[in-house]
């Protein structure tokens, strides 16, 4: 048993002890340098650091019951656009990766090909449901978790949160009341209040998602006509949530008659590689309806999303007529001939060993500077964390702060319809690691000590 | 006076007689060639025709006053999209002009070089209000008719109906009233119909617009909270509104403070060259919301559209992120360039005048082939006919026949929220013309006679 500070075994040691090549000894102390659990140390080899992710605790259960909450306006995001257009910036706001993490070289050698061998690539509008090469590509890898999807269940939208808005208004009316996991996406909250719904929070757990209890309760309390849940690299707390639960949710929605809107966005972003089942793939009575995009695995600026609605599907279709006709033509075709190639599952093997080792170095960073106190969630995939400062941390004094820094944080009341999570921040880990991050997360730390309610 | 058969003078008569270029002259006959008004026989010169555009009866006013009607379900929009994308079929039914009419080999030359030069084109998040080089061509353009905007005014959006659609959902709640033309884009009304929003339709004169007697009535007893309008090249009516109408609607709706949702799409189509001024020019309070895309004078696959919100334009803005959170940068950037470049001007110059003379070649045919008591809209831009049947006649029978021969268009009563036009369809131009269409349009004659209610 090693502690910390003693050497470990030297590669030619463990290559032997293993029976594993050198380079495979070496990536594996690489792998474990990345995360902090070795230190090299020049001409001496690797020592064992203090297991220091594992020592960094994670933010707790926040017990509040089911509420209902009207939303207040919000300018924040207006800061957040403005520094992600700013390059002096340094954005931890929004959840963006960054673009050097894209296959650019690829895609652009496709879209120089769709444009040589198809010169009116955009003349038409591709009407709903939308490309079907790229709908027979999205059922192809949907097929694998939920056997039977075929392209016709498939509807092409403009990223995934016109996905949400479209299953929303497919299932409930304005006044309908809908519930949500607290904290959640600011987007998904926006978007329902925007259409007039109510929205009913469901306390939510760190790692076991939403409260089935509470969730049941407020279904015969308020009406529930649907409710919005991200089972895959929640959004901000980040678990996956456990097949158990994944089935406990679509029964209890099921028995209820209520409608399931999914939101997978990060999906394909759990990190331990394999691609974790959906609630819709539970779903027995066809009221689950499964929303994604590629805008957190290829470039954003794409505006390729889409949603398997279930029973809903005609009236999702009428609606992307009647709201946005038709989704961008070229942007279909490029992300679909990069699925039909095979480079997309080659792609994300990178993107999620990236993606984790950044979040990684976030973590540890945020560990090192921050507050005694301070919890950080480890999230299961995606590029967020969830950041809980001692208790009488303001986040809307430290999100002003950061910003006259040109660091823009999320702070968390964002992230719910009433004035919760005050002491609470996401930070996107989307951007490659480097010294500006860990300097920006040390000034962070300082700000945030300062930052009293 | 020359009368129908007579031998117009020579082209060199004429260059003497009116003090131009002999290939003045020749252009000139051409362009009464064109429109159907000489006739070229070969070796002896330009012979009068009868005059034949002037002598097709245009559709009537149909008297009704203000109503307010639910919106049935639509499967005809579903045919017109499968008709779209059948290489088979002849589409006379959505509003699109033909791929050979765009200019797809400049705007791919621009696509080459922007992946090129910024090989990141795509990496991330053209965050509200979008493109800054694109709103400042937009600008740019709109200030000639409406002086003093700036980019700042301008929010990108996913085509005009998105557009639409925001500029409601920024000045009106679910279960307010909005009062829109009668007949109208069915797109308008669907939209409206899905957001809860009761829709009042105000009778609507084939060349002066919406009676504004009635709709200052509808404001007073249904308490409207905004006018959708198309007074510029309307869909399906084709007329653009005289000024001293857009003036006084412009006046009574501000006088009244409900909000104009401008619908300009078809704007840059005004076929007589000259660029129709807005409602918005005669604006004084900020109350009216220009909507307009480039999906109709330039490759619709792009969706590049963009809204004017006046006083509405930071809600506008928050709504644009909450649901569609950012439109395709590739599409934006592409049109930007093409605009900065001046070539959207050139091709705008040729568009109108191919398009002119399409609209032209299938009001001749209708004109030559359908039942005797036939009106046909002479529209003053954009390449859509509003043709108004005998009496008798059943337009969704018709439209049921024509889709059994694979042709598509559209019967009047999908244009309002009753059962009205049932006599009337819309024949869309936008297809380059040939014996194609021609024996489309006899065929299309010979069911009409046939499509008794």
């Amino acid at each position: 048993m090693l502690r910390a500070g003693d050497r470990a075994p030297s590669l030619r040691e463990l290559s032997r002890q293993q029976r594993v090549s050198v380079t495979t000894a070496l990536q594996s102390y690489m792998w474990l340098e990345n995360r902090g659990y070795l230190e090299a140390r020049a001409r001496s080899g690797f020592f064992v650091r203090q297991p220091f992710a594992s020592e960094i605790p994670e933010p707790q259960f926040e017990v509040s019951s089911a509420r209902e909450r009207s939303l207040g306006v919000d300018d924040i995001m207006q800061d957040v656009f403005s520094a992600a257009n700013d390059p002096a910036a340094i954005g931890f706001g929004a959840g963006c990766a960054s673009p050097d993490l894209f296959p650019s070289r690829r895609l652009n050698l496709n879209l120089r090909r769709i444009i040589h061998r198809d010169p009116l690539h955009s003349s038409r509008y591709d009407f709903p449901p939308g490309s079907e090469q790229l709908r027979r590509q999205i059922a192809r890898r949907a097929s694998d978790i939920e056997p039977g999807v075929s392209l016709r269940d498939v509807v092409i939208t403009d990223g995934a949160l016109e996905a949400v808005s479209l299953g929303l208004r497919a299932v409930a009316r304005p006044g309908d009341a809908i519930a949500v996991e607290s904290p959640t996406y600011f987007g998904i909250l926006a978007n329902i209040a925007s259409m007039g719904m109510k929205i009913i929070e469901i306390p939510t757990h760190p790692q076991e998602g939403m409260d089935l209890n509470e969730l049941e309760r407020a279904i015969r309390k308020h009406r529930i006509k649907a409710c919005v849940t991200m089972p895959n690299c929640h959004n901000p707390l980040g678990y996956v949530l456990p097949d158990k639960h994944k089935r406990a949710l679509a029964d209890l929605t099921g028995r209820a008659n209520v409608a399931v809107i999914e939101d997978d966005v990060y999906g394909d972003l759990a990190s331990d590689g394999t691609r974790p089942r959906t609630v819709k793939s539970f779903d027995k009575k066809g009221l689950v309806i499964l929303c994604s995009s590629f805008s957190k695995t290829l470039p954003p600026g794409f505006r390729v999303g889409w949603i398997i609605a279930g029973r809903f599907r005609a009236e999702v279709e009428r609606l992307k007529f009647v709201t946005t006709v038709a989704s961008n033509s070229l942007g279909q075709r490029v992300v679909a001939d990069f699925l039909e190639s095979g480079g997309y599952d080659r792609h994300l093997k990178r993107l999620r060993t990236a993606i984790a080792l950044q979040v990684e170095n976030v973590r540890q960073a945020i560990a090192r500077y921050f507050p005694a106190g301070t919890r950080i969630s480890r999230p299961a995939g995606g590029h967020l964390l969830w950041v809980e400062l001692p208790p009488k941390t303001d986040s809307l004094k430290l999100y002003q702060a950061a910003l006259a820094e040109h660091i823009t944080i999320l702070p968390g009341p964002v992230f719910c319809c009433g004035n919760r999570y005050r002491n609470y921040i996401r930070i996107n880990c989307g951007h490659k690691w480097s010294e500006v991050y860990e300097r920006a997360l040390l000034k962070l730390g300082r700000l945030a000590s300062e930052a009293r309610a």
